[in-house]
């Protein structure tokens, strides 16, 4: 008798993407509800939208749709319960945050470390690009900040690269998005359909 | 004993838009089990996008966003059980479509007329930019389809401007979008959302 695998989902999120923010939040909690595993893949947004000509995040790009991002985020976190605060620095330059990710995908504390950066960028205002923040996000979780922080520096942290170009090879071109095998999806209201998906594909 | 109002949503549309086709397909049906009321509302994209700086639909520019929302048509509409070919000109030219739309919206029969205009662009691949096309489907509704091109190319149409111009004012940047009052929703994801935030401030 053979044992079924486990259906399992791919997130795909960068740090200073707001509507990755309450998705990061609550991912875990409703996938387990179906029994449904969560592989955490930070990436980099900079280079996709590089390769479609974006030098800014397209919310600064197109004001329409920035204002309308911004209100909706608040109407979505008073909806989740989950606080929030417009950050003065838009987008965070969250390549260090998410090297520091790509160690904790290895060493089993991704989830919880995520979840803590979202917090500090969305809810909390602090800058993510500063060592310092980060440093006080990993002592919080009872980690080696010091080590960490070197390994993220010293070459660790360069699978990020190879898991944005990864990305980009999956056709995704924004965040949130969740993979299941060969099927992408978009945007924090399709989580739901992507655990869907992983339930019926297994 | 004064009557509270029936809660109202506004319908932002566009026919070239395919996310809008199946919230077109099932938003009477949605709004009815709430006792929502839904204004339907076509306007145009062109302005829209060429006040973003684009001359083509997005899902042209950036082709991985294209890839993607063709497959997405696909699963959506197969959820929601309703037919679905990927159409050979894109984006339809719907200026005539939706001029005599804003007829129907005078005249009552707009959401059928509208139901039918997504099915000939979406699930019958057929031209809407062809008088023929809209004269077909004004008689299937039992209408005077001659007297109905005739009022809608030589004058009334022109409502389409200024609903279009009210669109952008409302800060509307894409389709389909929901409005109550001041509160936009984009995406036919946030259907639900914008049927329950009606339901709350009425």
């Amino acid at each position: 008798m053979t044992q079924k695998p486990s259906p399992t989902l791919d997130f795909w999120y960068e740090f200073a993407s707001p509507y990755s923010y309450p998705v990061a939040m609550r991912i875990d909690a409703l996938a387990k509800a179906s029994n449904v595993t969560v592989n955490w893949k930070p990436f980099l947004l900079g280079p996709v939208f590089s390769a479609q000509g974006w030098q800014d995040s397209p919310f600064n790009l197109y004001p329409a749709k920035g204002a309308y991002m911004w209100r909706d985020m608040e109407r979505i976190c008073q909806q989740q319960g989950i606080p929030f605060q417009r950050p003065q620095i838009f987008p965070a330059r969250s390549v260090l945050a998410a090297k520091v990710a790509m160690i904790g995908a290895s060493d089993g504390w991704i989830a919880p470390y995520s979840r803590a950066v979202y917090t500090a960028v969305f809810a909390l205002d602090m800058d993510i690009f500063r060592p310092e923040t980060i440093r006080s996000i990993l002592a919080d979780l009872d980690l080696n900040a010091a080590q960490i922080l070197d390994r993220a520096q010293t070459g660790e942290g360069a699978h990020l690269r190879q898991q944005t170009e990864g990305a980009i090879k999956r056709g995704i071109f924004g965040a949130p998005s969740f993979t299941v095998g060969a099927e992408l999806f978009w945007g924090g209201d399709r989580l739901q359909s992507a655990i869907n998906w992983a339930l019926d594909s297994t």
